[in-house]
Formats: C-alpha cells, structure tokens, sequence
C-alpha cells in the first residue's frame, strides 16, 4: 500500500517512478494555453489570503460547492474568505476521485509545504499557514518561478493592447517569457448583442473600417501582425462545433452585410459565416506559420438562474454531444485542398471523440511539421487520472503519440502548475507500464526522448518558440 | 489467484474487502426503485419452482437465450419449467463476463446456500435444491428480509389504487416500508394507440376531467396528491430523450386539443407536448419536494416478430445513440431558470453519456439538497462491473461521489437484491484501490462516511424517507 | 518485469498463460475477412524487400509515416524501397503504445525469426535479413502455410469472374481454402461518377439487363449463385451508417429510373435507394444462409489533397460519429418482421458504438444459427489492446461472448495472421484475468470450449464452411 500522495503519487511500477523522477520531473514547463491575466503577472502583487487564490475565479471548485449543497453567500457571494474557505473544505472530503482533491494536496505540498491532509479537522491550520506565506514573497512571479515555467501563452482579444506583455518583456527582472496567444472569438460569435460594438473597436484599433466580410479578415489580419510582432505564434478559437458550410463570397457578404444592418441571422446563415470566418483565420495563420487552436464541444452559461448572479465563467458550462466529426474533416478538408491548412490542435470536451479526432487529424498531416496535426490534451472536464489516461491510450493507439505536444494548464491560477506534474505523472505511470508489461523495450534513450518530448521538447520545436 | 465468486468476490486489495466487510455489507438495502408488483409482497405466495423465479419475468435472461439460438418455445413458449431450466443453464456456461453469471451465483449462494457453479452437471441438483427451499418458506416476504432491505419503492401509474401498499402497511406483521412511485409515462405517451381511454380513465379516478392540458396537469396534480398520502416522494419518467421545445400556451392548447380529438400529431407538435408536459410535472414535483427521475436511451420493442409473441419488456429493447445533451441542458435549464426545478436524478441508458451528464448536471445544483441534481446509477444494459466502474468513475472525476444516492435493483424479481451487493464490492474494490494507491488518505471515518452513504445514508436524506 | 515482446507477450496472469499456450496458440486460423488479392496466392511470387510487403499498400503505416512530417515521397512516391524503409523505421520509434509497433515486431518475430528491437540501429540489419529470406521462399503460400490458416475468405465485386479462387481450388499442392466473398458496394453507390458503367458491366456479367430496381436485384441474385457455386456464404457491405428509409415500390422505382437517367439524387432519395438495396440483399442472402456482413462509421478520402496523389485506401479515411443506432435497429427489424433477417455481422468503426451494438443485435437474435446476430470484432482503427479488450468487454457485458466468431484481419498483407495472434492474447489475458480474480470458474472444460470456440470454431460452426 502507498501512502498517501506521496513522492511516488500515481506511479505503480519501477520504470514509472524512473520515467518520472529521471526525465519528466526535471523538464521545465511550457504552458502555451492558460487564462492568467499578464497583468497579475506584471505587477506580481502578494494575495491577501488562500481563498482569494484558491475561490477567486475557480468555477472548478465552485460547481462541487454548489453540488455538496452549499449556497451561492458562501461560494461568490459576499461572505468573508474564512467562511468560503471553511465550506470548500467541507466539500473536498466529499470529492474521492476528484482531480480537485488531489491538485487542492499537490498546491499544498509543492507551494506551501503542507503535507498533511486537508479536512474539517486541519482547515484551520492550512488556513493560517497558507496565509502567512501568500503574505511573505508567495507573489504570482515567485509561483511561476518555483514551477520551473519557462514560457506562458495567455488568451487574448485581438483589440487587446498588449501592454502588459511588453511591460513583463521589458522587465528585466523577470526571465519568464509571456506571450499573448490570438483569440478572435468576439468577431465569430456574430449572436452575441455586443457584436457590433465589438467590430467598431475592432475597426478603431486596426486602423481597417469593417465594412464587409472582407474588410474584417483585412483587420484582424493587421492585428495578427501585431501580435505577431509581440511573439505570438498562437492562436484559440472556442466554436460550439467545428461545421461545414461553405458558401459563394457574394453570399457570404450578403449575410453579412445583415449582419452588419444589425439583423437577426439564421441558423443556417450563422454556420455560414462562422465556417468562413474560421476558413478565413486559418488561412491567415497559416501564411504566418501559427498554430491554430480549436476548441470545441463546451456548452457555456446553461443555468440563466446563477448566470444572472455569477456571469461568464460562472462553473455552469457542460460538454455537448453535438460535435459532428464529418463537418470537422470536411473543414479540415476545406484548408487542406489548397495547402492551407495551419499546424492545428484539435480539442474536443467530449471525451467520447477521442478515438474520432486521432483518426481525422490522421487524414491531414503534412510536412510542415512533425505531428502537424495534434489532438489537444484533455482538458477542463477532462484533465484527469482516468481523462488524460484515455486521451493518451487513444492517441497511442491511432496517432504518433511520440510526437506529442502535451500538457497546458488552460487555468486561471498562479498554483495550476501542478496540473503538469498531474499529467506527467498519469503519462508515466502509463508508458511505465507499458515497458514493465514487454509492450515496448525497456530503451532508456528512446524513452528519455518520448517522456521528454511529451512534456517540453515537442511544444518547444512545434510552436517554434525562442527558448 | 482467488477461488470462484468467495466472500471476497471483485475485492482485489486490503482496503477494498476493508470497506466492504465492515461498512457496506453490514449497511441496509433502501432500494427507491424497482419493478415489483407489490400485490406479490402483500399475498407472499410460494414459488413453484425457480424457473418461476428466474425465468418467469426476466428479459434479460430471455436475450441470452435467443442469443444462444434457443426456440422461443424454450423461454416464453409453452415448454415445462424444467425444460425452461435445463435451456437457461446451457445458455449460462457461455456468459462469462457477463453480469447474469454473477448475479444467478449470487443468488444461489444468499438465498440458496448454493456455492457450487451452475452448470449442466449440477442442473439437476440446483433445480432440486432451489425447488425445495422455496416451497418451504423462501417467499417473496422472506427474501425481502433476508436481504435486509428496509424500504423499498415500486412503479405505480397515476391511476393505480394503490391498495395492496395500502394493505402492506396495515399489515403489522411485515415491517419493510413499501412506497409507490409516480410513474405517469402513459400520459405522456400521446402516440399510443390507448391515449384517450387513458385520460378517461384518469379524468375518473382523479376526478377531474380533462378537457385540456391545464385541467391534464390538475389531474395529475390531484393523483399526486393521493400518491403523497400514500407515502410517495419520488416519480419516474422514460422518454426516449428529454427535449426542449418550448411553446405559447396558446398553441400548446391547440396541439393537445388535437389529439383530443383524435387527430395524429406531427414530431414537432408530439416534442411540444411532451417537452411542456415533462416541465408541467417537473414543477409540481418541485411544490412537493418529490424526486423527478428520467430515465432516457431506451429504444423498446424493437423486433416486431418478437413483440407480437411476448408483448412488451420482452427483451427486445435497446440502447439508443440519439440523445442530445444539449435539449437536456436546456430543459433542466427551463425549470431552474424559474427556480422550479425539483431533486431530479439523471439516467441515460447510454454509456457514453456518462461524461456529458456529469457536467451537464453539475450546472443545475442548488440548495434545496445536498446533491440535488444526481446521476443515476449504472442501469440496466449498464448493470455491470465495467458498467458500474465506468460511471462512479466518471461521477467522482466530474461530481461529487461523496453525494451519490447510490443503487437500486430497477428489477421485477425479488432475488435481485444481490445487484445492490455486487454494486457494493464494485464500489469498495475501486474506492478501495485509490486508497491502496495513495490517491485517498487511509482515514476510516472519512471512508466509512462515504461509503455507508453511497450504500444508504444519502438516499435516505435525500428522499427524506422516514427511517 | 517482462521481456520486450517475449512467449508470454500481453499475458499477465497464470491463466492468462495457460489458455494462450494450451487453447489459443495451437488452433488454427480462420481468416473470413480479408482484402488479399487471390491473384498474388495463385501466382505466389518471391517478394523483393520487406518494404514491397510492409509498406506497398498498407496505408496504416502511412499515415504514421505522414504524422511523423515525412514527405510523400518516401511514403508513397518515388524514393527507394531503402529510402521509405528508413523513414518507416524512424517513425515507428515514436510509435510506442500504437498497435503497429506490434505488429512490426510479431512480425518479424514469426516469419523472419527477428527477435529484437528495430530501430534507427537495426534497420540495416532487418532490412539485409528479411529480403534475404523473402527471397528465398518466403512466398505468399508459405506464409499462410507458417500461420496455420485453413482458410481465407477474399472480398470480390459481384462482377469479377472468380478466376483465380477456382485456379486456386484447382492447384491440389496448396490445401488452403480461398473463397470469395460477395461485396456489391459498387452497386449501391449510386452517387458515384462510374456508377451506370458499373450496371452496364453488371448488365453484362449477368445476363440480366438492369432497367430497374428489380432487375438489378435479379443481376445481383444471378451474380450470387455463381458466387456460391464458388463456395461463398459471406457478404460484405460498407454504408457509411445503416440507414432506415422505406418508401413504396412505385417510389423506389421512380428514383432508380431517375438514376438511371443519369440525373443527380436527393439525400433523401439516396437514402431510400440504399435502404431497399440493403434490405433486397439482405433478402437474399437470408434464402441462401449466408452471413451479412455491415461494416459502417468509416468517412473515406478525407484530404482531396492526398487523394489526387495516392487515390482510394490512401490512409485518408477517418471514423465518423454520425451512426444512428435507432435506424440501425429499424432497418433488421425491416428484415426480422417477415423472419428474412439473415445471419448478421455488425461492425461500427466508432468504437463509442459497442454498447449500443450489443444492444441493438440481442433484439433480433433466432433459431437460425447459435449467435445469428454478431457484434463484429474490433477492426481498423480499433485493432488494438485496449480496443479489443473494449469490445470483448462490451460483448462480455451485454452479449454472449462464448459465442462470438472472433477475429479477421481486414488486411491487404500476407504477414498480417499476426494480428490473430495479438487478438488471442488479449483474449486469454482478459477471460485468464477473470478466472484469477474468481470471476469465473477455474473449469478447464468450459474454458477451451469458449476459447477454442472465440478462435475458431465458432466461426466454422456459424459461417457453415466445409472443414
């Protein structure tokens, strides 16, 4: 019996503990899709207390509090951080088998030191103790630092300034490179009521006037260019789906043009415009050699009840079941056809289209890059033993698992490193078993490669970072 | 190796027969859902012999049969009980994986003393053996005890009496509280060819005559009543899928006025008014505090040839693919936006919905439970030790295991009380192995807590039984 | 720990090792799906290099290839046959967890007598070894000979003469039995540019003139009994779902005489002609006894761009997630309701489909054969441990699996009786699993009838071949 979370956490063979400890522990981190707000970073302010870090902006933990019956006074409302810290960890005994209960244990033990077990007995002790030091140095940038993070790719608007990427690049202070990743999802989610304010902002910082479907390719391709010269190689698209609807450029203007006449679209005129619209980025990022980022099957905001309490963002997204495989290759196709199709990373939040995204990225890769076409790590309501388990089993089995870009926090919190070593661990406890089963031969330069490659060279060569 | 199906059968560490032997097996069975006649428990007659038992109801062994090539003749036709039996047995060597093996040792061994393997050598003594005990005493009552089952709750139609649970109570020498539980799927079922007798006969017995849909819902409204005198707290609904189709009431009363008149309704107007129908209920289960269950995925009476022999639950049903978690969110959605929406318990018959009601689920909690919004246990084709596996390990990446109301038997036959026992060592054996693996601390009071609430303490505070 | 690929590869437990070695390894193969050319075993020409076998059609391995960003040149293009060997070899390091890596290895393990690592280091030594012994009589008859297959089934279009499987039967120095199998895709896909040139050869070979649907049914019918004079009982069937879309006689008529006007289809048309092309088939095939085989979930030559270099079976084809099981279960019971459902064989490439599968064909199981309805084994994408291991589990868990029919090597390649060998050991680790956990019993007798049956007899048994 092991104990509990111990430095062998999650690794049941020899040659697991040994692809851990020798080759994945020491590689540092790319994190190159996360929601960190660069300017926390800049300015590395030190946090009042553990709930601010820890309930802050976690929906994660939120939607168990709010499952464990827990009202909304104690989880975003306006009760002190003592109170909301009190029902969190009256919860988490609740949560066996919850990848919460063991990032709350791995945020303890690697950041304050804590090794002990957090419950209703020891709440208080972790309370103070995790206090003393937020309060004492255990700033954003020292967090990043003792993570071994070499890069971060936040998430950002293309009206965005980028001010604070520039302001972190010029500190010289700090040697963490933080580079802003390109996420036009305002100008696709035409539905949204704010759309056209958003073009106007769009136009004013691109210097483009958006007047047609044309003209708004013209201006974010000028904002690419300017994120392009703050280092960003990256781009994050969240589409309910990835569709199929291709139309003649006159129609596509014209759908547009109503659009622009502040219109109500069809659902059919919707798939058309998004379809060209994603067409359209991606050609783009392509001339640019980006990586293009698909997220896919999240849907956001379902109970209208805590949206109106909570916003955006609030933990009551779920993952949809209408994700149309056929309408992703055909797009994929779409790009393809005419050698425009970018390195792309495929992220469903079904797990169940595992198996199907490893068979389609499989049908369009190419020699732009090794691994061109990625399927994504598991993620959000996946990112866990038996999720990223069955997203690695999978890719083993259909895709060229070697070549795998791995792990990303796609967090909001300066502690999510750990997810890293959370994955790691999974990954070698399961290439571990493979070799302690003769599935693969006990080759240590091969291994070191794969292990390493999975957890750091990979991104590195893929993205085709500066490190 | 461990010898066939012993006291420590699917426990595969310490903890697990840990867990098992001193906090599940010792807990009561409350089982909230099953599909026994409850006249059957107030007459407690005799058996004639185990195929009475065994094959008199059970569908899922008539499957195997036909899967075996068996005659009809052989499993619902006019052949003797014995001949009945002796084609069972054969059939049985061939299941392995498959849960019936287990369940018929099971109960061979609870209820039989039979800890031998049932086979075609042993036919002739199983069938003495068996044959001889329950015409001396193993009735329906006893059995019942045997099992240590403290409640349980039937299927009932909103137009049933309800006089032989009426009559169980008043019997002071049976001490097993047995509910109903309000099943109104033939008044939602508008396709039936027996739609219209049906409402006369609930506009009879409930008094109200129903002339629309608003005086439908008085009536049922009304039923509902009586069922809550009665001891009801919980209902049960089975569409082939939840949807979301929202309508005026205007037009609602149009679509119903209708079939009313005996006029076929389009699949739009047959979503409508089930859609608004399912929400009509779902509110007044919510003024009740009662549960709202769903049961979907369940395409039924799929052979025809069959049908015309056997009838309905004749082992012809099967898993449906077509789901859409995204009307389910909606229409959970429709009920929380209002804060109407009652403690509902989520079950799809697929298996791959899983993952996607997990989260879907985890959106609409709230504070009227402590887990209000639940998944249901691992149902009928997924009553299995995979099946089983699978969705507490899916419940404890994305919910809040800790809360989990746990199983019930979903059975017509009164020896499926081991399905809770096979339930419980599935759980304790994975429960069990996180904790051997370091991924739970050893700690007996936080363990017992989960584990006796997973088996009984958290249905009965969730119901609010009065045990 | 074990040796990379030793006697006991993929056996983890005593029983595990015991059924492979006494039970599976030595029966013999029965192959009653494959795409080998019966040309290439009449003629059994010498091979010139290892890459002629491994890497001329096999476009699993060239996909690999493509997600390691190796040109297509030294994939499908003109490179040397050393030059695409080297390549293969450097992707297949990467490969690990990948069903390939395997199969490369057992490979070389059987027919060459290779028992180490091939990597960047060997590669020049397996390259000299095995051409050296591909030379030397290493044919095609001796390596079905080495593999112990009694007999093959090919997948021939209902128009090809059967020359070479009657050349075959004829040649008395070669006993293994090759028979066609009756694939008429090419007449159902009617969306295809060849499609009235395919009739017309139909036409032709047939002697009946197809001037309708009917008379296209009495060809195919023709074509049938000339099949099965040349020994056939199978068919083989390849929609991109199972579709259930009646319409009347008159109907259908109209639409195939649209069709044959050369006009284009609606969707709606298409799927009625499918439809009744699926079911008049199946018709026939119930009055012969033969299986019919479904394969469905497969969207073929996703990149154009590949397609115009490499054509069809390029390694463009993906898994598609559009597979509605209710038209699934409506279509065989379209069959079942007259009792013409004949002997079926189900295979969904969608891996997430076994439940429903098992499911769906334990409805309409009958008299006509032990195990009339079959869930096909895991194929193509799915040919790999963890998704055998998904399928005998869900077979196990919902079927019978003592009756399953078991393996095929749907492959092009003479060294592919290797995946048999893989399947088995899955087999055996899985059922040898359960008896060392106490799942089932540890009866020596029911073991090898159900392993001996999954491997072998089954199949002889059900597709009724003379043996």
């Amino acid at each position: 019996m092991k104990a509990f979370m111990d430095k062998d956490f999650l690794l049941t063979t020899d040659w697991a503990k040994k692809l851990y400890h020798e080759f994945a522990e020491v590689t540092p981190i790319l994190d190159y899709h996360c929601h960190i707000n660069p300017r926390d970073i800049y300015e590395d302010k030190a946090f009042d207390n553990i709930t601010q870090v820890w309930l802050g902006g976690d929906h994660y933990k939120w939607r168990q509090m709010r499952a464990n019956g827990v009202d909304e006074y104690y989880i975003t409302g306006p009760s002190t951080p003592r109170e909301k810290f009190q029902k969190w960890v009256e919860t988490l005994e609740l949560l066996i088998g919850n990848p919460l209960y063991h990032w709350s244990h791995l945020e303890l033990q690697r950041y304050f030191g804590y090794h002990g077990v957090l419950n209703t007995d020891t709440c208080e002790e972790v309370w103070n103790l995790c206090n003393e030091q937020l309060r004492n140095g255990l700033t954003p940038r020292k967090l990043i630092q003792m993570s071994n993070v070499k890069l971060i790719c936040t998430t950002d608007d293309p009206i965005d300034s980028l001010e604070w990427h520039r302001l972190i690049k010029a500190d010289e202070t700090f040697d963490v490179q933080v580079l802003p990743a390109f996420r036009p999802d305002r100008a696709m989610n035409q539905e949204k009521v704010d759309f056209l304010d958003y073009l106007q902002q769009l136009s004013t910082v691109s210097g483009v006037e958006i007047t047609s479907f044309k003209t708004l390719m013209e201006a974010l391709s000028n904002r690419m260019d300017f994120f392009a010269e703050n280092g960003c190689t990256v781009s994050d698209h969240a589409p309910l789906y990835v569709m199929y609807a291709p139309c003649s450029e006159e129609e596509l203007e014209a759908i547009f043009a109503k659009r622009l006449a502040n219109e109500t679209l069809t659902a059919e005129e919707d798939r058309k415009y998004k379809f060209a619209f994603l067409q359209g980025v991606g050609k783009e990022y392509n001339k640019r050699n980006w990586v293009f980022q698909l997220h896919f099957g999240a849907k956001r905001d379902n109970s209208k009840r805590i949206f109106r309490h909570v916003g955006a963002d609030g933990g009551i997204d779920c993952i949809s079941n209408y994700i149309p495989g056929d309408e992703l290759a055909d797009f994929l196709n779409a790009l393809d056809d005419t050698d425009e199709l970018p390195k792309t990373i495929l992220y469903s939040l079904n797990p169940i289209d595992n198996a199907m995204i490893c068979t389609v990225m499989a049908c369009f890769q190419g020699t732009k890059a090794v691994g061109k076409i990625q399927q994504g790590s598991a993620w959000w309501f996946n990112d866990h033993k038996p999720g990223i388990t069955e997203q690695l089993t999978y890719l083993g089995a259909n895709g060229t698992l070697g070549n795998f870009v791995g792990m990303l926090t796609d967090s909001r919190s300066f502690l999510s490193y750990t997810r890293h070593e959370y994955f790691r661990r999974v990954l070698c406890d399961l290439i571990g078993g493979w070799v302690e089963n003769g599935e693969y031969p006990a080759d240590e330069k091969a291994l070191e490669r794969i292990i390493k490659g999975i957890c750091y060279n990979n991104a590195v060569r893929y993205f085709e970072f500066d490190l």
